[in-house]
């Protein structure tokens, strides 16, 4: 049996799409599996006191971190284009990663949904990015009326549940046995771990 | 003329300490000099509502950074120990730092500080403590007198307004050309740009 890391992501976090980008890859090389985990940071935010994004609440933090997304992005030769709202309403594209059981899947949705989201500033709460993000990973667009399953909903609240039980303040953030790391700074250090156990 | 990195940190700062302790070498090695710019996040803190690190404001967070200073301490062979107040009152320092106008000696006395505090767990608000750092990094003991004078007080104001015209809301950072780069993640990629300068 291989190793599993946990790699927990919110949609609309800029960070968890650069993770996204290069997670299977970096892993893959040393034979860790990625357990894709989609959750909302809304609800951790709000126990915070926060009702809306650190980016946008801290106004200097935020225009740090989109001038940090355009070298980050351009460094590694990725396509970037910041959505003209954020942060996106990353509620459905949630339920529906959840939605799909097989692990390839998933991963291929989350990663087309950062994409568009980031990659080419489309809106992730339309149905219509939804279900293209959803035929380009190989699972049918029938999908989408699992975003208003009540088994899903309810699904997405246990995962928000788990974050916060797992310690899980930020995204991305990915857990490996009993260590947790934050930020896609410490994916490396989060796979070199997982390959240790 | 070299180029000049500016190293923005306040001593009570846990990430701070850890690019003290290596950001001479790794700016030497690149032709890089360091300008180490002392400054206090508490007022830039206060300007966003916090009254207290948010490292205690959010016990989460906290939790996580205590962790991940262990780990990276340890995998770079650093001492950690940590100091039984945080944070500590960085005040003191950060004049005595700036009143020390030798650039090698204010470098020293900084690492000094940084080292005291986290890597043996010492209270830099003691004058005792501020004495052997003085002593340490060349710098008379008699600087302590500094730590009350009007002009220093008055110029540990200005740092901090520069920081906030910089666009600084977090500790440490680094400032090169016209690109701000925050946290210890990004050292490397601070003195990258500068090189290019």
């Amino acid at each position: 049996m291989s190793v599993k890391l946990e790699f927990w992501f919110d949609f609309a976090s800029t960070y968890s799409y650069l993770s996204a980008t290069r997670i299977e890859r970096m892993a893959s090389d040393r034979g860790v599996d990625v357990d894709w985990q989609p959750f909302l940071l809304g609800p951790i935010f709000a126990a915070q006191g926060w009702n809306n994004s650190p980016f946008n609440l801290y106004p200097a933090k935020g225009r740090y971190m989109w001038r940090d997304m355009e070298r980050l992005t351009a460094a590694r030769g990725l396509p970037f284009e910041r959505p003209k709202n954020f942060p996106q309403n990353s509620l459905q594209a949630a339920r529906l990663a959840l939605a799909i059981d097989v692990p390839e899947q998933r991963a291929a949705f989350s990663g087309a949904v950062f994409s568009a989201q980031f990659g080419s500033a489309r809106d992730i709460s339309e149905p219509q990015v939804l279900a293209e993000c959803l035929e380009s990973s190989g699972a049918s667009r029938e999908m989408l009326e699992h975003a208003t399953d009540p088994r899903i909903k309810s699904a997405l609240f246990q995962q928000v549940d788990r974050a916060k039980a797992l310690g899980i303040f930020g995204a991305p953030s990915f857990v490996a046995g009993d260590e947790l790391f934050w930020g896609d700074d410490r994916l490396g250090d989060a796979i070199s771990h997982a390959a240790t156990l």
